[in-house]
């Protein structure tokens, strides 16, 4: 089943999962971040069908996520190495990362981000660069961009309408915060 | 098609990417932190079929992604509300969206963050908690936890074993610092 393009919409996070492509795109991202840049190294890693693989990467090629680079003459061999774009996908793949060895790591951690100066864990965490302060849903808030749309209006303005076109017969059973105008 | 399990990876990438379950999923939470509930509020936000409506949130329910709770009783209706592991989600997001802004926003900014205590743009960077300092791939890297298999300390390893493994031909063209050990 083909899933639906995401190209025509304008919301950056739609446009992300759009360029990534596919699920596998984004483990084939991660290992190229272990210094994976051959075929057969993603393969082995991976697991999958070799033409899926090659899908796959000619993919990310085309979408600017990768370079194509010859290594060899005889035999003919080509690599593929991270572009700046696809070298900027590091914080996402730290995100989920993260994500996951919060909530599905039950066995304890299998991987860990270190600093290699103090040779201690990091803990990612995500922070405004002008003010320090840890980016937290108490403080900040998304904002509809000049470039905004009115589908994109509407939606970042959703919390502030949504009180009053909602008709409620009985008050949730435990209201969580985040959806307290 | 069915996408391929990654439940028997350890890895937490792939294990977040097989929790999410499916791109949809990622719009649908996104929308659930602008504030949604309701089936016909996803539904008018993502133009999405029905049916495909429903099986999304059906698994994100079944994930521990959302809890869904009556808010009418007659006629009954049921909302849809991030839970903790849900609302941990968000850095993810924000991730997309940052990258999303840098690279595929042409015609500028649809969305941003911003502090609402200062009422300016947040720039959202990940530091390591414990020392304050940015995450870079020159400083921070990726190491076995405790429960790593041999599989991801194989995948870990990587860089460290390779050049001696590597017959190169030539040179690659412009090496990337990124991938000269």
């Amino acid at each position: 089943m083909q899933r639906k393009s995401f190209n025509e919409m304008q919301c950056p996070i739609a446009r992300s999962l759009e360029r990534v492509g596919e699920w596998w795109s984004i483990l084939i991202l991660r290992d190229a971040f272990y210094g994976m840049t051959r075929f057969d190294e993603f393969q082995q890693s991976l697991g999958i069908a070799p033409n899926v693989l090659s899908r796959r990467l000619a993919d990310l090629v085309g979408r600017g996520l990768f370079e194509r680079r010859r290594y060899s003459t005889k035999p003919l061999r080509h690599e593929y190495v991270l572009t700046a774009q696809g070298r900027d996908f590091w914080p996402v793949l730290l995100a989920l990362m993260a994500w996951g060895n919060r909530h599905f790591a039950p066995e304890g951690l299998s991987m860990f981000l270190a600093d290699e100066g103090t040779g201690r864990a990091a803990e990612p965490v995500l922070v405004d660069q002008h003010t320090g302060e840890p980016i937290a849903r108490e403080r900040h808030a998304i904002h509809a961009g000049p470039a905004a749309n009115e589908r994109m209006r509407a939606r970042i303005g959703f919390r502030s309408t949504r009180n009053a076109a909602r008709p409620t017969s009985i008050p949730p059973v435990s209201p969580s915060p985040e959806f307290v105008s």
